[in-house]
Order: C-alpha cells, then structure tokens, then sequence
C-alpha cells in the first residue's frame, strides 16, 4: 500500500477500506507517512467527504492508536455527554449529579478550556481544593461507590486524533463534518461510556453557526457511534445566546447550583433535562417521558444537590462553598452594563461574549494561561427582553485585568432594537 | 498575509491576487512555507482550479524565481516550440532547421528524456560530437549567425517550479490543468522566445489522454502566454500511434533526416509544416497560407536539409552522419516483429511501445540512467494498415538488453482485427 495511491483515491472520491484507513493513521502517527501527503489527503477529504463508514474506521482507529478506558468494572451503564462548546455551557456541573441521583453511572474524564471559557475542569477547580486527578482505580472505585466522578484525563488517549488536529490546524483542513466527527468520537469512544448524548451547540457562539451543517455532524457523530457498537444520541441546542446567565468559573458553579436546587435559568434547566432523559433512558433507568418526571423529582427533592455535594467531597473539596455559595470569592469591581437606549435585546454576538470573558481572565489563551476564578459576567436581560435606556443588561466581575476591553466588546456584542426575538433553544434531536 | 489565510481562501474558491500568489511562490521556494502547507493548497488548488489570470500569475512567479533568458541580443523574432511529449516526437529536430531555414530564429533549449523515450538532446548526441552545451553568448551568436541553435539548459531555470513539482508527485496534485499548465509555461516564458508554438499531444501514448482535456490544457497555456504578453498558439496532435515510424534515438534522427529531404513519414511532416506555418506567421515572415509552401520549397531545394548541415557543424557534430545516415552504428541484432493473424492494425498502445523501446535501452529510468543510441523500433504497418499473417510489422533494434521483455510488450500493445480505424492526426487548432 503507498499513501500516494490513497490519496488519489481519495482525490477521485472512491472509498477507503478498513485497511487502507488503518495504514494511513497508524502510519501518519508513527511517522512514516509525512505531514506533507497527510495535509494533501485531509485536503481531498474536505471536497471529497467521507461515508459513514470510512468515518467511523477512522474514529476507531484513531482510537486505537492510543490508549483506551475499560470501564468494565464499573457495575451498570456508564453514561457520558460531550459538548461541542458554547458559552456560558455548565451542564456538566448540573447533569452529572442529577442522572447519578437518578441511579446512572456518570464517569466522566473532561477536558480544560482553549479560547474563550474555561473548560468543565477549570470551573470544578474554582471550588477549593477539587482534585481532578484521580488514579484510574479510584476514579472507578468513587462511581461504583456514589455514582459519579469527574476527573481530568491523564492517559495518553488519541494521540493520533491530537497529530491530526495540530496539522488541520495550520491546513485550513478543519471544517470538514467527518473528520469532526471522528475527532469527537475517536475520544468518546476511547473514554469508556455505553451511551452517550452529545449536546450539538449551534449559533453565534458555537464552532457550527449554520443548523443544517450541525444536523450533519450530529447525524455522522450518532452514526459513528452506532456503527461503532455504542448507543449514542445527539440534540442540537441554540448557542445564539449564552446559556443561562453566568459566563465565568465560580459565577458557573453557582449557577450550577441553583439550577440542582430548582432555582436556575429554564433555558439551562431545558438543557440538562432533554439530555438527562435519553441518558436514563439508555441507561434502561425509565421511558423517557418518566426520566424527566424522576430528574424533576431528584431535583425538588434534594438528591440532586446532594450529590453534587457527595461529588465535591469525594474528589477532596471545600463542601461548604457548595452549601454556601456566598463564600466563592467575588471580582474586586463588579460593573453594570447598562443599556444605551430603550428596546429589545434583538440579538447576542455570542462569540464576543466569550471573548469579553477571556479578556477578565476567565478563560487562558495558551494552554498553560492562567485562569481567574472569580471573574466574569452576569446577565440580567437575555434575547427577547425588554430594556429601558440606563437599565442594567449584565454586571461585569472584574479584577485587574481587561474591564475596558471586555466593556467595549460587551457593548458591540448586544444590539437592542424593536423586534421581539425568540430563541428556539432545542433545534433537533438525532436518534 | 498568512498561508493558512490563502489555503482557505482557495479552499472556499475566492480568487487569489498576484500579491498573494507570489507570497506562496516565494515563500515556499524560500523554505517559509512548509511543504505541508503547500500540498494542502495545491489539492486545494486541484479542487477549485484557478483562473486563467491566477494561473499567468502563478506562472510568471515561478518564472522570476530563477534565472531567465534576455534574448534581445539575437536580431529579428525568436520562435520556440513545446511539446507535452509522445512516442517518436522528433518534431524539433526537422522543424528548427526548416524555419531556420526559412529566416526565422529558432534559439531552443531542450531538455533530455526521462521515462520510455530519450529528449531532443538525447537524440542529437546521437549524432558523433554534438556538444549540447554553450555559454549563453555563443549560444545567441550561432543563432545570430546562422539562425539556430539547440543545447541543454545550464542554468538555473523556475526552481520553484522544480520544488512545486516535486511535491506535486508525491501528493497526488500532478492532474491539475492549471498546475500544469502554469508549470510548463514558467518555464517556456522563462526561454524568451517572442512567439511559441505548443505541440500538446493526445491519445494513449500521451499524458493527455483525454481531448477535452488536452484542449483545456492547450487554451489555457496559450492564455497565460498571451496575458504574459507573448504570441502563443497551440495545436493538438494525435498520440494513439507513434509519430512516424521509428522510435528511438539515432533511428529518429535519420528519420528526421529523410523528412528534411522530403521523404519522411506523412504523419510527421504534416504536424511540422503546421507548427512552421504559424512560428513563420508569428515571425512575419509569410501569413499562414504562404508559409507552408516556403516550408515546402525549403525542403525541396534542399536548404533545410543544409541548415541541420550547418547546425550540427556549428555545435561539432560530425556532418557525415548526417550526409550518409548509414554510418550511424546499428544495433547488433534487428528483429522482426511479425503479425499472428490477419487483419487490419485496429490499435496500438502507444504508452506500452515506448516502454518497449525503454526495455531495449533507448530511455532512462533514473536521470543518471544511460542511453543506447542505436537501439529501438522501426515500424512497418501503423493504424489503419492491412497485415496478412506473417506479416513484418516492426523491427526491433535490440543490443544486449531488453529483447524478450520488449518482444513480449510490443506484441500485446499491437492489436489486429477486422476495423479498418482511422487516425486524425491533428485534432484542434488554439490561436
């Protein structure tokens, strides 16, 4: 077999075997075929695409090419979710306890931020003293116990995904729907879960902007996983706003709190319960019309929460900033963006939200960028509300660092004008 | 400017400027951009295409990365031909002495064979002294003086072309019009002929073997010589039999030989008076009309046979040769090819015939591979021919090497049947 042949035959769109997919990602990731006959091919893949098939060989050998998770040991059926990111998307922090709380088996290895927020591990470690490293034995030993763990990942998992994404990187081979989907599931499938629910954000705020490209992924992601032997779902949900209203670490966790005590925004409620139903579900727990009744039930009830507090306690942290979330420490200057003129908030440039929040020191530009905790921003008026002129939209929380810039990009990021807008906040679901 | 920016921006199928294909050209010549870069941007490329205002760009960079040649000193218009290469292509050395002949300026730099056939070069140091080589001033003063001259290329001409190319075969990026097209005409331009006629071969013994194709290739080429400001015409000529009868090196050169006396193949003559009547058009020397009964009363009064006299003794070649072609050493053993039933010749795979002659030693496979000047093939019968069993179809011109593979070659490549085919030697005409 030569590169050269199969990238031809990728160039003139034939399909790729098994064997053919297997060769070129074991060869590109042990260095034998080189970046520039790999950028070529990944090139041919963006025009030419992939059939469900070719993309589901090229997530499992991707998988393969490092190393995986056997969570066999683990008693009942571990259920996982996976983000494509948004902003302002803590529901993590509030779906793995509730569907824990339900009976569920949620092991969850997350990843930290890039870009504009900080990722699931940075909001867990605004909580003091959260140890998000875990042996792998004990990492199972804590779900078997209470249901649940949430932990960063150590093993060198998809190293072949990770070549991969580096030199798409610097390709302009990155908007491609089946190497997409293969990245996201090559490190799905390599993480354990035997269902999963993938939350497939579209918007302004998210990587997919157009509904009809995100339908693809989720359909190619759900059919990959199929294929592949797991029971996997996708729902498509608006990312034209940010979810809720915190955008930050602490300021997400205590959203995320509230929203376990029943307390929290509906659109982030919505969420958590659309995709907690289908993990139940496929967890053989309850139908799915009775899932949402018990995740209501778990809710109003106290387990929820309760087990949010088993989590942090578990994983080593402060329980008390969890029962007391007054005591998460707060930004130095806590600033109001006040409306410049009477109207509707028409629409949210959502991307420009995030970025406003990296500027306060929210999220890390380089992966070993500082995150500040503490800071952040707090909406008051979301899409569709009605504001007078001098009303406050959100409160910027700030230390040091980019209140200014965060102000100006805030203020370009939000239009107000007479339309009444609605956001349609779940798009689809992909069975 | 950023290369991952113009990846992108051909990816999506925008037009690039001459700015920003010159920042690629540089670029990657100089080593900033990385090869991985480039053959993302070259299948990009292969995707998309270019314009023809691209592809002049692109050729005129890769033009002014090497050196060029300033034929001003050499009086009167400066024609050039090119050929995309057949089997039996002897066509410049009848055609530089004809027009030569007729007072054009034939100043050709010609390069050698590298697969089933030697190059013009190749085939002139059959000839006993011919020196290829000539410092630029003698090479421009011989043509001053007597109207041609054909050596190597000594200088470093379009490297990045040489580099582009290289990467072009091992990415699978070769089959691109525009890349081809932009690759042969950097380095026609970079000649400095005033005017230039394009031999663009089609059939199975060509790399064309498509005629649509091979007439996008040859309006593109001339496009991008006219928006370079040069007077390009291009003609397409069949390659689903050899040019000619002999296939070879000192065999094509007495062929060429009996053409300039006027007792050559038809074949062969006819594509030459076409490509002379237009480098005599494009010289102002006679319209087209005109042009081809000068051409033929050149051959007749004997005066293009004397100027490959004159060339040959200007380059120290041994004119003997060239008066009595019977010196030119034959190979030891000449060897029927006889027909094994009866029939017409419906087709000849042109491609296999001249692996056959490559075989018996007549090409090189590695660019420091060596030449048998004597060896090849001599045909007797061509397309359309009527053989009775037994019949001699070609003679084969085998030294040591190659005899039986080449046998055994030849014979499948000949196909006999009861169609009498018929070959249209000159397909399309692109002024």
């Amino acid at each position: 077999m030569r590169m050269l042949d199969l990238i031809a035959k990728k160039r003139d769109n034939h399909v790729l075997s098994k064997e053919e997919i297997e060769f070129i990602v074991k060869g590109y990731t042990d260095g034998r075929i080189p970046d520039y006959q790999m950028s070529a091919f990944l090139m041919a893949v963006y025009f030419n695409g992939m059939t469900d098939q070719e993309s589901t060989d090229l997530a499992l050998c991707m998988m393969d090419s490092g190393d995986t998770f056997d969570l066999t040991d683990i008693r009942g059926i571990k259920v996982d979710k996976h983000s494509t990111g948004g902003v302002g998307d803590k529901v993590t922090l509030v779906l793995g306890p509730l569907v824990a709380a339900c009976g569920a088996k949620f092991a969850k290895m997350s990843g930290r931020g890039l870009g504009h927020t900080g990722g699931t591990l940075d909001k867990l470690e605004a909580i003091p003293g959260y140890n998000i490293v875990l042996e792998e034995q004990a990492f199972k030993d804590q779900v078997n116990r209470i249901g649940i763990a949430v932990i960063g990942q150590s093993k060198n998992i998809t190293p072949a995904d990770k070549k991969m994404y580096a030199l798409r990187d610097v390709t302009a081979t990155v908007p491609s729907i089946p190497l997409i989907a293969s990245s996201i599931m090559s490190k799905k499938l390599a993480s354990g879960a035997d269902a999963i629910c993938l939350d497939v954000k579209v918007g302004n705020g998210a990587f997919m902007t157009d509904i009809e490209e995100a339908k693809k992924l989720a359909t190619l992601m759900v059919q990959i996983g199929k294929l592949a032997g797991r029971s996997v779902k996708a729902i498509l949900t608006n990312m034209d706003e940010p979810l809720g209203f915190g955008v930050g670490n602490s300021i997400e966790v205590i959203e995320a709190i509230e929203t376990l005590k029943g307390k929290g925004p509906k659109d982030l409620e919505s969420v958590v319960l659309e995709i907690g139903a289908f993990l139940l579900e496929d967890a053989g727990i309850a139908s799915k019309e009775e899932a949402k009744k018990l995740l209501i039930e778990k809710i109003e009830n106290g387990e929820a929460f309760n087990k949010l507090v088993e989590l942090v306690e578990a994983q080593g942290g402060d329980t008390s900033y969890i029962q007391n979330p007054d005591k998460f420490e707060k930004a130095k200057n806590i600033v109001p963006l006040k409306a410049k003129t009477s109207g509707y908030i028409e629409s949210m440039t959502t991307i420009d939200i995030g970025i406003a929040a990296a500027y306060l020191g929210a999220g890390r530009e380089t992966v070993d960028g500082i995150i500040d905790p503490a800071v952040g921003l707090v909406f008051e008026k979301k899409i569709g509300d009605y504001v007078s002129e001098g009303d406050v939209i959100a409160y910027i929380h700030a230390n040091e660092k980019g209140l200014k810039e965060a102000t100006r990009t805030l203020e370009n990021a939000i239009v107000i004008g007479p339309k009444k807008n609605d956001v349609v906040l779940i798009e689809g679901v992909i069975l």
